[in-house]
């Protein structure tokens, strides 16, 4: 099999930790694989000469921002190369350039436009183990450009993807993803396979295994995506195309957002262009507004209802005012998003029903409803949500 | 003026001496010139990075030592070069490959082949202060590679040299080239101006200013070079071809080298091979030779002796003894070196008589003489040796 490995910053934190990072890579090469390594810079490397480039300047030139950054990768693949070399295997280390890496050229946050293979296959070719510094690339100038954040993952899907990888796995101090967070209810269980969408659903709302970036290029690049961890052997989850899942459950997982304020305003006038109005101010602020609803109200209008995260709420709120007499409207910042993600929802009817009845057994008022083919989003007192997150991961037998 | 400046690790060993560095380079920029910044990484980074590439192996794999030792120095750029671009100057950062730096593959000991000066003219003909990373360039098949010890230095003679620069300054933490030693004679006076000869002549004795490979280069090259502090405003020396030096000194200055052991050999058989074989057998064992003597004995015998770096001297000794009988064996590890050195002997004779008459009027005894054209080095008991610095400077009145 050719294998993709990806190990996060805390995996290769400190030098005894590439040390074990070198032997998990040597025994997958002893068991017969092609290994390309993908690493991040040790943890804590990115924040220090970003602070160092802050003591200069506040924002400063990203062009040379992206070749100061890079470096950090470049120090993790190359010890990984020196351990992975002292200990026997012929590792090389390449650079985002060496590998292949090409990217638009918008510094800090650059796209991968290809990926030239033609080093790593001859690597390859050769029996080595490579090693790539992520994060990075080059521009069709030359000059070092960065990814973004999460962008080691961004490298590690895309090479998979360019190199017709078997298996992506991406390492980081998780063993995987859980039917619900565990230090909510004790009883959650790794999940074993995961479709792409469902992935993506559980990503946006919070949950930090991966970004939605990295499960989107996965996606299209249909790269089948493994999340582990690097600190045990456990098999992690595998995030694959639907096809690729035999037994569809109804509900995969159960997630909770707890970084929520609902905005309610009432009597809108029903007619064209109103609500966009609000949500263009909205946008032009920099406002990440989450659910919508609007439901129909008396006399020709409307309540229109949507969510912010809680730290944009007093942002919004300026512009609503604005926008509006305060009679109107009402601000919560006491409550929490709780959802259901499961491909099979697409071929069950009563799910949505059994989540509503789950709740109102627990004497939970549900505020908004939204929901998706695979999703059902549910608006409750922030108070009552692990109590909901709780009576929903049973209700839908998770913990089986 | 086109000015290749370049500022090694303790002029930018921390943010804020990066900081007085840009504002070096900006007054330099203000003042009408185009510059071209080489700085080396920041002091003790470095060994910071071969501390953590010995953790993993005594000898690491060289090509990934090369890609991981070049990370220092693109900090360092790109942090001057953010700090010039917040200053309001238009500046940019290339690694050793960006700049063009094409090297053999000889990883962490590669020689310049050549410089492709294409993007360093045009930033520069866009009037841009460009902020090299020394130390470092890439082997024809792009792999990164870097240049041994003292090689931000002879990045920026090449540099220099491709650019056909006016001039190539290296900032370091002393004023310049010194008559001799300032902690031996107080009254040593800083040199204007010297010949590459000179440079090369004290270089070779253990000044530590520059390494004889950056002088060679500027010879080579003909780059005039100056070495001159980053921490004060003082102008340095100049060290230029011997035409370019108007009035030349017969004396430039006095060196001293304690690292020096002597072996005597008594009553060797005057017949050629002799003297090669006990040199090669040396030369295979990793010993520098330095002084070698040999003088006309009685009974068609010689006496050969010899000076060798004395913590080489017991390795030596292990040799000679193998070779010979030690009853004709005689070592010395209390000598030191005192040399004067001046492109003015070359036309002036009666200098190296003052020096053996100055010496004796100290009672000091020379126990070897080796001269050449430009310097006169002479052997005595290292006891004696700060005193017979202080009294061949005070003869030649390089105090005045």
């Amino acid at each position: 099999m050719l294998i993709v490995q990806k190990f996060g910053g805390t995996s290769v934190g400190d030098l005894d930790r590439i040390e074990s990072v070198a032997k998990r890579v040597a025994k997958s090469k002893d068991m017969g694989n092609d290994i390309v390594v993908v690493v991040s810079a040790m943890s804590g490397e990115t924040n220090k000469l970003i602070s160092y480039a802050n003591h200069f300047s506040k924002s400063p030139n990203k062009r040379e921002m992206d070749m100061l950054l890079s470096s950090g990768e470049r120090v993790t693949s190359s010890l990984l190369s020196i351990a992975l070399n002292e200990m026997g295997y012929e590792a090389i280390a390449l650079t985002g350039r060496q590998a292949g890496m090409i990217t638009d050229n918008v510094h800090t946050g650059a796209r991968i436009e290809k990926i030239d293979t033609s080093r790593m296959k001859k690597a390859l070719g050769e029996n080595k183990i490579i090693i790539v510094a992520g994060f990075q690339g080059i521009d069709r100038d030359g000059n070092v450009t960065t990814l973004g954040r999460g962008g080691s993952d961004l490298s590690a899907v895309a090479i998979a993807g360019a190199l017709n990888a078997d298996l992506c796995e991406i390492y980081t101090d998780v063993d995987g993803v859980y039917t619900t967070d565990p230090r909510i209810e004790p009883k959650a269980k790794k999940i074993e396979k995961i479709s792409y969408d469902e992935m993506l659903e559980f990503a946006s709302m919070g949950a930090k295994v991966l970004q939605n970036r990295s499960v989107e290029l996965a996606k299209k690049l249909n790269v089948n995506l493994v999340t582990r961890s690097s600190f045990n052997e456990n098999e992690g989850t595998l995030i694959t195309k639907e096809e690729n899942i035999m037994e569809k459950p109804v509900v995969s997982g159960v997630a909770l957002d707890k970084n929520q304020a609902r905005i309610t305003l009432r009597g809108v006038v029903d007619k064209p262009g109103i609500a966009a109005d609000i949500f263009k101010k909205l946008a032009d602020g920099n406002i990440n507004v989450d659910m919508i609803i609007q439901n129909v109200g008396e006399d020709g209008s409307t309540n229109l209802g949507f969510t912010v995260p809680q730290n944009e709420l007093e942002d919004a709120k300026k512009i609503m005012l604005e926008l509006n007499a305060s009679k109107n409207l009402e601000f919560d910042s006491n409550v929490a998003k709780v959802s259901i993600v499961g491909v099979g929802m697409k071929s069950h009817s009563g799910v949505a029903s059994q989540a509503f009845e789950t709740l109102a057994n627990e004497n939970i008022n549900i505020e908004m409803i939204s929901t998706s083919e695979i999703k059902i989003s549910m608006i409750v007192d922030r108070k009552y949500s692990e109590l909901a997150v709780r009576a929903l991961h049973e209700a839908y037998e998770l913990d089986r």
